[in-house]
């Protein structure tokens, strides 16, 4: 096997996208090729150059690129003119969905939530969830979490703690109060104590909350695992408090922590959850609110859209949970190769004093600097590897391998990763030390 | 040709719908169908049943289901394992799609806008708007209209005036005032008058905008037109006072009324455009903000979005505007249906004293009652024609027609619904007069 | 009966207030003068200047300053160590003070209200019968109108249609929608048509209000007298919507437009009255909410404050119900003068072809010019007669001169404001005609 | 010496309370006398009891009620005269304030501030603070503090933290967040370490503040006292972080806690400064806004009010000022009677495994339960003492003595206090015994 990216100095013309793509694009400027192909766990540029995918277009390619049984659901679907919109209408693509949905995933989970699509992006997702959470408790109050990302939709924006995002509002967000994940002040302050006493203090100035929105892992706060006895705490604190526990398993969830979704036998259930990214299994644009059944007290159409029930996502998503989740043998694939993962990146982070995160094949290394983190995915890139960084200053480098991985495949981009960070550490060391 | 829905006493078995699915669905509940395949301007229901698309997916289906050219062009980029989800790199997708929106739609029209994929919802582009709007001007206020309908998440559905809709918020929706659309006073009162009063009134309580944000015909509103002269004041009011002018031509663009924008020939420039629904031709998610180039203020991933980006969607996109806008062809096809639709529609209305409404392929009547136009669109759902309605009292029923219909066919569908109505007014006298 | 104001030269030793003393204060600016000793209609500065009082606290002092009845009451009772403050305690001059208004103002005119002592601000009113009907309704919005103003606090600032105002508040101000006033898109519009139509169509995005909040006579916004038909009108549409109806009869109430409350005799009954400036009769700080009984739903402490109550207050304004309010003669005295001072403003401004405005004893002239009116102002200041602009541009001049007023000096006043305004114009159409 | 309340059994005529007063009012619950006279520490009803106050009108009357001095002053303004109400003209009165504050207050104390008289309420000081905080930042948050009261207009409520006074907004409240005050999660938690950590952090959800609120001891809070090593922390944020400090010193200042400031000799200076409640000395309605200088940036009026400037309470306050702050005797009186306090309290807190809280001349008793607290305050009613609870349950007794107050006389009050305390205490344990 072999990675053969262009010589960096070749990039493709780009005239047009400077000239008719707005400035806020953002991964294009640091991966400045176009790509073309892609198919597994490999993306082509169109200079013949081949990269190893370790973003998965940040967790939506759980399968791979172009999973050949989904791809193969979805020719045969698009042939056969089955509907590609229909609304919200009763359709065979949806029906197949709902049912595999229930088949595969809820009955033997003993979950028993109804499906919500909503617009087919995960802020609408979240959106849904916090209205309906409001609606339900009549308060207006989300209690969401530092280094929390939700989306960039008002009222989810308001739920999402990164600074530059929250600016672009261009108005002050409010009816949301971010208090500190589990382990933000540190090892030996109980976040889930602090929150609490706050909720119980009627003077304290934190209002009864509609719901409380957490990511079990979070994904682009840093790759920050809050612990199940944390998580438990706060489904136990909602449910006292009167308010709604939204579990926002959009990065987290299909697989990426391990088992379909990411709070699975962690001893307590969401009365809501965020799903999209990789639902359909192919990238499509998708997503899903679950919601306990007596809390499905919407009006009809009071809050739809358009391209709410994407059938072609129906299809991919169906032929997704048919082949992947109807044996243990997939969740077994993903045990391993987080473990797999989970010791070289502890022995990575050991090497240099860095600090491994995450769980599951959703995990990263901590190298306390943007600047150092921006270094190394840039000559991974060059090296073939796409990887992408997140945390509240861009420090941790995440692999967000597809769970497909060849686990050879898998050694070969954590191989890269190694070099580079060695290289950049050393070569800061060397800096340093002028 | 024949329509042949099945009796209506047959209905599919929906339990999974009723155990599964959100009570939030609605179009399935005056459409009691399960459809599976679609083609062209009709939908076959898993009965055997073949019905008239007067619906279009709410004008998402400009260019008819499973138009083959588009079709195809989709089959053969998956079947290459074309890349489906790319975040927001440079791909060939994308840029065929950049080139050919600058050769067939800007250049010819002389407009200068930069792309900014938006989550691929509409409601996303409109949020993406107002934001940047807010930003570049520092002011928080949007001015929206009544009946104005821009989506269901926060910032959006601030804009939306459907008082059902706001409220399934479940906080004060702010930040925009809603001021009277065209006509909506009767046809002696100039609203932009009252508007430009306003505004130029230190003490009128109304802040300084950031924004005007207005449909040229309000779809979800009731099909209302508003004129030329009036846009341009609103345009010209806009500039005046600073604020930046949005034009949200999600459902009144790609041809429904005419031309690719509903504003072109109107002698005015938005300097925001959003659009979605019929853009990507196929009825795949796609949303996007056009900008001009000086507005282009934002930072790099400001507002970003798993799903911005579609490549599927950029393919059919591409191959829609390539079949369609490269010649005057398509826009002459759409005038003279519009004729056709618009003496049909006058005429229906005049026989029992309605009004008809709307402009080129974007027509209705108003029967002025809910209750009657219900009755209307169940009589003719069971002849074999989905059809909706709109307005504040969802009196107003839609002629949604995909935009290639064949004339003949048209004509068929508007038979039905001239027959429909007759029978539904008759039978209201008729109680009326016992 | 000679004023004697000093040559406009000799200005009093200011350096205290430039060192030690806001920027925010204003009517020391266009009145540069130190005053120590009022009495009646005439304030006194400390080099031997009078003033004759049009101004008279922005309608606070309808009695005149230092109202001999009124002082000695205040005098005896500070002497004998009545308590001055008492939180919100029972004391004497409080059952004096709620006997006196029982008997001489709510049974006399068939009305039933209880009292709420709020802080003694007017602003403090304004938010308490704002907090009241949201709680009640169980709704956000309150609808106030064009020029309307009440208060400084963020409440009522929202209320407040001054931009100037309205910018310093520094958050945007929510939940409250300004419709506009009595006349104000001309005689041919009446916009309590406007209202109804909007309030009645669930897509005006004009959410079903808490309150509505009104002036019967608009004294910041420019002297505009709604007529009792549309404050009628206003009411009904109120009633028949769900609402509260709030008249904030701060400036216009206690005799400055004939009665107690500036809206008897006219046909309707607010749900919640607002009260302060003239309240104490002396110039103190009292305020006042007026509720009908059964929305007194408030729970002990919900809106408190540590000046609720001010019992000098309580003390002056007992006794200047008792001396002006028990019998009709004073009633008579204001309609009097109302009909001197309408017909004096009328002949001004037919003069110059300017706009007399106002009811009763709140009456002014509209210039046209903020400049035109500003350069009259500082002229009728030089010749010793304290007088201020309102309105949207400050081009109403505003004659509030104390109830009490002499129908002698009264002339004389007008008569210096007749011969500064001609100067003025004469001045003007001088400049303009060169 | 005796204190003679009338037998409990008698209470006055309330009637025309209930029948004309509003449900809102809330001592006069506890205390069902109607009072009439007061002088010094004493207040009588009118049924000739005679009360000793330990309430103060909430530290509204330090040097006590209706002090000689400034009856004395305030009787001679009113028998000349005196200006009552000028709105913000220049007054001999208010250059007598000016000039005394300067000299005896700021030039001492070595600081450099601009007073802005605001509507005479401590929530209008903090209403203006916040607003120019926030127009001089450009940002909206301002962070207050766990169980912070700063009044009730809806600026200044969202600033408190008492759940039942904001529920009463009726709306969300918004812009501001409440940070953990010090000692709130423990001894063994730095609260000031949270917020930097929160501030430093991009991704905190925390946005940048406009200004950061504190009051050095929390009155209605529980009498929470913050260490000036803490405060100096804030302080240090709050510069470091671009915010404002602004030290609510309504309640806590005017010689409560010591100096005339509550934040004197511990090594910070507020950026801005509230005062209400004692500063006119004899409990009229006051309040002032205190700014460094280059602060100073408002326009002029742009936050007005008809009650700014309140000249009787200039006069009386002026007198304050000369007679008690012009030489160190009163200073040192308070810290002597503080220290007479705490040791008192201390020890009758030690009997009971109670907690002693406050500082200076406000101190009180955590009695760990509001049921219990209520029992002591009404038992010491009876028996002639005049004394209130605060904190989040209403759990803790404070003991706010004027501060002129009698050593002897102190004790006194103290003794009935430790009885009633002793008495209920011992009543619970037999309680809970049986």
């Amino acid at each position: 096997m072999t990675m053969s990216p262009e010589p960096s100095g070749t990039v493709p013309d780009t005239a047009i996208y400077d000239r008719r793509e707005s400035a806020v694009r953002s991964y294009a400027r640091s991966m400045p090729r176009q790509f073309g192909r892609a198919e597994g766990v490999w993306m082509h540029d169109d200079q013949g150059g081949r990269y190893l995918d370790f973003l998965s277009g940040c967790s939506t390619l759980n399968y791979g690129h172009n999973h050949p049984i989904l791809k193969q659901a979805l020719l045969d679907y698009i042939s056969a003119d089955g509907i590609a919109h229909g609304l919200d209408l009763h359709t065979g693509a949806k029906q197949g969905f709902l049912t595999a949905f229930e088949d595969l995933i809820l009955t033997p989970r003993g979950l028993d939530y109804r499906a919500m699509f909503t617009g087919p992006t995960g802020t609408n997702a979240v959106e849904a969830a916090i209205k309906l959470a409001r609606k339900i408790t009549g308060r207006e109050l989300v209690i969401a979490f530092t280094n929390g990302f939700h989306g960039m939709t008002l009222g989810a924006l308001a739920c999402t703690g990164n600074a530059a995002k929250r600016g672009g509002a261009g108005v002050p967000l409010s009816h949301v109060a971010h208090e500190p994940y589990d382990g933000y002040y540190g090892p030996d302050v109980d976040t889930a104590d602090l929150l609490e006493q706050r909720l119980a203090d009627p003077s304290s100035g934190l209002d009864a909350p509609a719901a409380i929105l957490v990511e079990t892992v979070q994904g682009e706060g840093g790759l920050n695992a809050a612990s199940p006895e944390w998580l438990r705490r706060i489904a136990d604190i909602a449910k006292s408090h009167g308010a709604l526990l939204i579990v926002d398993d959009i990065q987290a969830g299909c697989g990426r922590t391990g088992g379909f979704f990411s709070f699975e036998a962690m001893g307590f259930i969401p009365d809501i959850v965020t799903l999209a990214k990789s639902l359909s299994g192919m990238g499509l644009p998708f997503a899903l609110t679950l919601l306990r059944p007596e809390l499905d007290q919407w009006s009809p159409g009071e809050h739809n859209g358009t391209f709410r029930g994407n059938n072609h996502a129906f299809v991919t998503a169906t032929a997704a949970l048919r082949h992947f989740w109807s044996t243990e043998e997939f969740h077994r694939d993903i045990e391993r190769r987080s473990q797999l993962l989970e010791s070289r990146l502890l022995r990575i982070a050991a090497e240099h004093g860095f600090e491994a995160r995450g769980r599951g094949m959703m995990r990263g290394i901590n190298l306390g600097s943007g600047e150092l983190a921006a270094t190394v995915t840039a000559a991974c890139f060059d090296a073939g590897l796409i990887i992408e960084t997140s945390g509240a200053h861009d420090e941790v480098i995440k692999v967000l391998a597809p769970l497909v991985i060849d686990d050879a495949v898998l050694g070969i981009g954590l191989d890269i990763l190694e070099t580079k960070i060695r290289e950049a550490a050393e070569n800061n060391y060397a800096v340093a030390a002028e």
